[in-house]
């Protein structure tokens, strides 16, 4: 299937038109359809790919009929349908694009997308005015997650189903003046239909904007249901196959060693370790900025500012009793610890950055990672356990990530706690000698020892690639702990007195 | 450890009495039981037990301060909190016990419960006026809960931590005047403290009821915070020590096989399965029923109603194309098919019933199980998947598992769909004769046809257990699909009907 995307005038006018189709050549066509669906559908359950199909369209256009003839003809049990639809607080409450995240296809499956992405903007678009430009960057954030996805083997197709506004009409009558079918035309409907010309402009246009080779648009005339079937069915079964074939690359631009190496500034270097701080002092410091954080906490809860922190740093750098030492400040009901270690086998059938969107914070809560999303470009880079093509694309894809969280109005704080390499032999020892501390020193902390150059260069290259301006990292110096801890806390209400807006006080 | 329950007076006046703590002796003791919960807790990680740990007790007692602590204290990578505060609409949605199923340890786990099961009824005791009997009520599904949890090797300890109303002043003054200790002291708490001798009461007698061998209370004096955090500590440690030891059978009352014989009656030979419907009349009668089915489930979505479908059966009886013809008649974003096979890897960390609980409908959704959680009394009992003690006290397990979601207005249909050993036979070789339909005739459809007449024992047995008047059973005449059909969408649209007032009028 050759691909050209659709001009933006073109995209409802290049549609080819329903033709009539006899009641015997259906029945004929749909047992065969039916039979290369499963096929197909099984032959994808052997791979590690999964398909997304987007099934949109006008009211009328049998959204709903088409979902259920597909459930129908397929396997239902590797094939999950998702509607993104009056969606509890729970969803309405993180990131926007966490519902999308919650419904992804495992590995080898198949998910059903009612509306996908697109109902919600569309609808938008025609009931109030956006901003210019709203509509382009929706569609850049579209675009930029599908290409995301399609890289890492989940691969996708839109279906639009289309009717002019007098096939529209037919349809909703038809279905309006048979008693028996009365209910499938709802008085929203009827509504939408007045706005037609508006629905058809604004999906026209986002249609436009998001038909990318990684996830193609197809435009089905939905006036014939028969027709409309058949077509939606033998894109269904074009989708799979795509997906079941061997992977093309998708060409990406690539940031080259040169560039790379150009740019370099070493971060870690400039980190002065000795500063310090005495006991006294930190104890009095430590209870003013807990009691501080503590009520910042507060107000960021009452005012539904979610907040993640995001804890990297060297083994044996503090960041446990860094992380002690915030969450002592905070209500235990308002935070919750993520320990991030190897993915689990339910984690790897997704793309790397599902296992994080899960447990974002809802309004007003706090989550905080012990080690994070960065372990891609740190110890996966380093162990080989991603490509140097995943995990140089991955800087990218976290900083759109940590993108969406502060459009969400969400505080990040991203720390690497510092210490130099003799600290760390010292605090190894000190750890062999403690009872309870033992168990933390294991053989991988002195062969992740051993790496310590190239760690310091995945580190510095980290810094360099994700230190935005709305995610700064914090480099924390480690050498002593007090310091260091003090350092985080100071930085954290920082961040929250700027987000709430300064006019918190101190006492 | 010798285990006693508390008798109800005594409750609070056999606490033992705090005794003031040496800085120097609280250091030493913490020492040393950080080293044992750490290797405890290392050691239960090996086992396929858990461990639920409910903080209990008054305001000011310190419950987050010690949760605090003893995550401090413990590896928290094995160790989850959780409390049941401010839930969002998609807890609310769910039937109460819903939130608990969600917040279980996995096997080998421990998880945290800051005030557990027992906050909220001690809260609405207190705030409102109960009807007389609701607190026993309360308490026996906490026990039956915490008894079915026990038997599937999630161990419980539920600590409370109690402060003299004397006490608790000095404690909420001694916050309030400490300017660096102040944000500590919650409005809310002096509020509840004048309530002081309400709580008490309230907490004396859902502890008293609830004291069981399965899940013992124990009451720590709260009033010093060093002698609290070690006996609290000790309490958790002997908690996961007693998680870990070879698990004593707890005794049940078994249902004999003579009891079973005595009462059992031939449900499925009463079945007349010569009952047909033609085509003609089918095809009215499919329209009639599947529109007033789905105006009845948009009705009880404005009214907040949940509906669960299970649906049980013979291989071939037609379970799959029933459930279609119920599907066509809802709207694709307010069902959800949940098609249950061997329990995951993921399931099995958990007792049998986690599955069915994580995916109930949220307020006036529907969810429909094709199999379902009588899998436990049907295959896994005739394939010995389930010991013979696992799935007799499965029944009653069940009975309450239903009983939770009627009690939270959610209407559920169960189905078994019958047919005859000859039709069985006729439709296994239609199967093979139609391509699309081949793939559903496995090796393990002719295995379990040879155990028809242990099926049929079980099929008995479960429909004698289960059938409920809250939750009954509707055999369906399944020889003639047409027939079965339309059978299960009136009985759907009748349970309906009822759930929803009997206003609803048909046309």
């Amino acid at each position: 299937m050759k691909y050209e995307p659709l001009a933006q005038k073109d995209v409802f006018q290049s549609m080819v038109a329903a033709r009539p189709m006899h009641r015997k050549e259906y029945g004929k066509l749909a047992t065969h359809l039916r039979a290369d669906l499963l096929e197909a559908q099984r032959a994808l359950k052997a791979t590690k790919q999964s398909l997304i199909v987007t099934i949109g369209g006008l009211d009328g256009a049998g959204k709903g009929e088409v979902i259920q003839l597909l459930t129908e003809w397929m396997d239902p049990r590797d094939l999950d349908t998702y509607s993104f639809w009056d969606m509890p607080t729970d969803t309405e409450d993180r990131p926007y694009h966490w519902r999308y995240w919650q419904s992804l296809p495992k590995r080898g499956r198949i998910a059903i997308w009612f509306g996908g992405m697109y109902t919600d903007p569309i609808e938008r678009e025609v009931n109030g005015a956006r901003e210019s430009g709203w509509l382009a960057e929706v569609s850049r954030e579209i675009c930029f997650f599908e290409e995301m996805l399609r890289k890492d083997g989940t691969f996708q197709a839109k279906i639009w189903m289309h009717l002019t506004k007098t096939a529209q009409h037919r349809r909703l009558k038809g279905l309006y003046e048979n008693p028996q079918q009365h209910w499938r035309a709802m008085d929203n409907d009827w509504k939408n239909h007045n706005l037609h010309d508006q629905f058809t402009a604004a999906a026209g246009e986002l249609i436009h904007h998001t038909d990318t080779h990684c996830a193609p648009w197809n435009i089905v005339d939905a006036s014939d249901r028969k027709w409309r079937n058949v077509t939606v069915g033998r894109l269904m079964h074009t989708a799979i196959k795509a997906a079941i074939e061997p992977c093309l690359a998708i060409e990406t631009k690539k940031i080259t060693r040169t560039e790379v190496h150009q740019k370099k500034i070493h971060y870690l270097a400039d980190v002065k370790l000795d500063q310090r701080m005495e006991k006294n002092s930190y104890e009095q410091a430590l209870i003013t900025w807990q009691g501080k954080l503590h009520r910042l906490f507060w107000e960021a809860y009452d005012r539904n500012i979610s907040t993640v922190l995001a804890f990297e740093g060297w083994d044996a750098a503090g960041k446990g009793s860094a992380i002690k030492r915030v969450t002592a400040a905070i209500d235990a009901r308002l935070y919750r610890i993520v320990c991030v270690g190897i993915p689990t086998t339910e984690a790897n059938n997704y793309h790397y950055l599902w296992r994080f969107w899960q447990p974002l914070p809802r309004a007003g809560r706090i989550t905080i990672f012990d080690r994070s999303w960065y372990g891609r470009v740190l110890v996966e880079r380093i162990e080989q356990l991603a490509s140097k093509e995943e995990w140089t694309r991955a800087y990218a894809e976290i900083k759109e990530f940590e993108k969406h969280l502060v459009d969400h109005d969400t505080v990040i704080c991203k720390f690497w706690l510092h210490i130099s390499r003799e600290k760390q032999m010292e605090r190894f020892k000190n750890r062999l000698k403690t009872p309870y501390k033992r168990h933390k020193i294991t053989e991988e902390d002195w062969r992740n020892r051993e790496k310590w150059t190239q760690y310091e260069s995945a580190v510095n290259d980290m810094i360099h690639h994700t230190n935005t301006p709305y995610a700064p990292w914090t480099i924390v110096a480690g050498n002593n702990k007090k310091f260091a801890r003090i350092q985080i806390l100071q930085s954290i209400c920082s961040k929250l007195e700027t987000a709430l807006g300064g006019e918190s006080g101190d006492h």
